[in-house]
């Protein structure tokens, strides 16, 4: 069966994944030169830095989500498909979906990177990971079902088991969900359940490393830590997680810790397609790109963002970090090279590190600058302001500027909703 | 087991349902005399008048939702349970719920109706209804699934009973979403589906009466017929659905409607409850009470809402309408009553139509006071003042009312999600 597009002249660019790199290029791409067909298993681009929030219920999926039709409504050369690809077929230059197969002229692997569970099956099937929407609801759901049972649990054991959240791994994610959490159990839960003590409640942020936001400099690590503790988090480091039933979580120090919630922030791997030359495809699972994100001996195949990895950047030996601004920077110089006609006259791949950040909690974020670095209240406005402008859409920044002013002076909010929409025909 | 709550001296209400009636009732109950306790289904309140506007993606499930335990923070003698009731012992005085059982001093049955399918199981299992925030969202989903879905279908009549919409009813419920989605169909879907002919897409509106909007005058049936044959709604009027099977609905004058989409607004019945002495449950399934919504030879149990049906009021010999407002007012005065010790002294019921009013579309509403009716523009503002002052909360309503002038001014807004959220260990 085959995926059909308008007919049309251009040279056809098949883009597969709408992160923040796939829409980058999608939307820079010439509209004289290329028809785009974007291929995402969802219908809308997800801001990934702010699941956390979803998870925590500070923001509503929309506030992070926006449609991709929306979002090319003035973009005539683009068409969006909503589906899962099953794999490419390099040799017939084709690209098969479970709704058709579709050829292409030049093909985009922008399909991200997933949750690492370390091949762990018994973790996998027992955490909850945060790297969708539609995961981090889950984890919204879970933290106030799980609150809810603990009020009528009389056994004091269990109870404490069911108040027991565990998140694993020290990087931004871990981070920022700890934190939020710990503003939450002090400001929010007490509030709501005044029939639980939350003095029972225990939050341990368990990282493998020795120190926190291990991609940023020693001062963020160290003001992160401070922070967390100062929160009430209990960190545990240089420990790794062995073992979890969904009842005890058991580290390879020995220690157990009985926990009904285990939010898994541990790590991320490359996400995987079928038909990719194996000798591109690094042990890691990321594929190794030349300075043009172009795949060895591929010419008309490209990987941009957290799946490729530029080989040959003396700064960056093991790749560049996986995070949105590579990805934004890929796409953005991919879409000017591809626009000149002749590739001798393509630029290559210069990392422009503009900075990191992590927000831990109210008034409290940690941001380090080319140029500068700090802590603080400040770096906690400045988070702030670069998620917001960060945002696609001009509603979703103002709803989401109103969501934050509301809860920083109402210390509340009240997305604490737990719902589960059922699937049409699958009825309960 | 029991479903323990924490120990007190006050006499015990326990409550069934936290809809308009529940919420009402256990907030104005004097926390001298009563310890409440809620229970619900769900940990939030659903404010139903505005479910049709989640279904047709203009606003998020969180504007009309409020969480039960954010509501009573401040009612320290009312605690919630989030549990399904199982049924009653009138003689034990007891509750049955999934996670246990509780005495009561007085029982109050507040649970609301459910959409009613006449009993035809085939037509429930293929129909979208609109009951719930939760089904407000499948109806969402399902909405811009099918669209994706006709994108794709090449053979013209599978793709015209995709783009084709029956929504059956023709009261407020069914009103209210035809002419929602008349208007997406003309200002939106053709802006985020430019490859589809939306001449293609047909709504249906099909009413067993020969006017719509029953339950309101002559005027606001005449109004609201002629706004959605101006907004280009197919309305069939004197015709029941004999039945649907997913694909093809089939109508009791013979015609035959290819569609894959129909929403279900036919008509609610009373929700039943086990327990409950046979001889109080009418034959439509409402309970009969007296004029203080108490159940006949049970003194300790009362009902409220669209459950109950007071009898002997002369003005409403079929019972009062199963609207907010009568809901509202009967457990306003409910906990009056019961708040004065001597049930001498106790009122009775007497309903003050406050009026009625339906939003058609964008400008279009009708509107019904006791001294006046009015249809058209000024009738649509009265109707969105109206429901922002009823929703509860003031970020809900500031929240509310931003959606609603972004949508007025862009004639877009970025809530088209096909969200899905998984259940807890269900991986699919």
């Amino acid at each position: 069966m085959e995926l059909s597009v308008p007919k049309s002249s251009l040279e056809r660019v098949v883009i597969l994944g709408g992160g923040f790199a796939g829409i980058k290029l999608a939307k820079n791409l010439s509209s004289k030169k290329f028809q785009v067909v974007l291929i995402d298993k969802n219908n809308y681009h997800q801001f990934q830095p702010l699941f956390y929030q979803v998870a925590t219920a500070g923001l509503e999926p929309s506030a992070i989500s926006f449609p991709f039709r929306k979002l090319f409504q003035k973009n005539k050369n683009v068409h969006f498909r909503m589906t899962e690809v099953e794999g490419i077929d390099t040799a017939n230059q084709e690209v098969h979906t479970d709704i058709g197969s579709i050829s292409y002229d030049k093909l985009i692997i922008s399909i991200g990177a997933t949750t690492n569970f370390y091949g762990n099956a018994e973790i996998e099937a027992n955490v909850l990971p945060l790297k969708s929407t539609s995961e981090a609801l889950v984890i919204r759901n879970t933290l106030f079902q799980t609150l809810e049972d603990a009020l009528l649990e009389t056994n004091r054991e269990k109870r404490k088991a069911l108040l027991t959240i565990v998140i694993v791994g020290g990087g931004p994610t871990g981070v920022e969900v700890s934190g939020s959490l710990a503003d939450m159990r002090n400001l929010i839960f007490p509030k709501d359940y005044p029939e639980l003590d939350f003095k029972e409640m225990e939050i341990y942020l368990i990282d493998g490393g020795d120190r926190l936001l291990a991609g940023m400099k020693e001062h963020a690590s160290e003001k992160s830590k401070e922070y967390l503790e100062q929160l009430g988090i209990k960190l545990i480091q240089n420990c790794h997680v062995t073992s979890y039933n969904g009842e005890k979580l058991i580290l390879n120090n020995g220690t157990t810790i009985h926990a009904k919630t285990v939010i898994w922030g541990a790590g991320v791997k490359a996400n995987s397609l079928k038909g990719i030359p194996t000798e591109c495809i690094l042990p890691n699972g990321r594929l190794a790109v030349n300075a043009f994100n172009q795949l060895e001996n591929e010419s008309t195949i490209f990987a941009l963002g957290d799946v490729a990895q530029i080989q040959g950047d003396e700064a960056y030996p093991k790749g560049h970090p996986q995070v949105a601004q590579v990805a934004i920077q890929q796409a953005s110089l991919l879409a000017k090279n591809l626009n000149k006609k002749d590739p001798s006259q393509w630029k290559k791949f210069n990392y422009n590190d503009l900075g990191s950040m992590a927000t831990i909690g109210r008034n409290l974020a940690v941001v380090e600058f080319p140029s500068m670095k700090f802590a603080g209240f400040f770096a906690w406005c400045v988070w702030m302001f670069v998620h917001l402008i960060s945002l696609i859409g001009t509603k979703n920044k103002i709803q989401t500027f109103l969501n934050w002013v509301w809860n920083y002076f109402t210390y509340d909010q009240s997305l604490r909703l737990i719902l589960t929409p059922k699937r049409r025909g699958k009825k309960e």
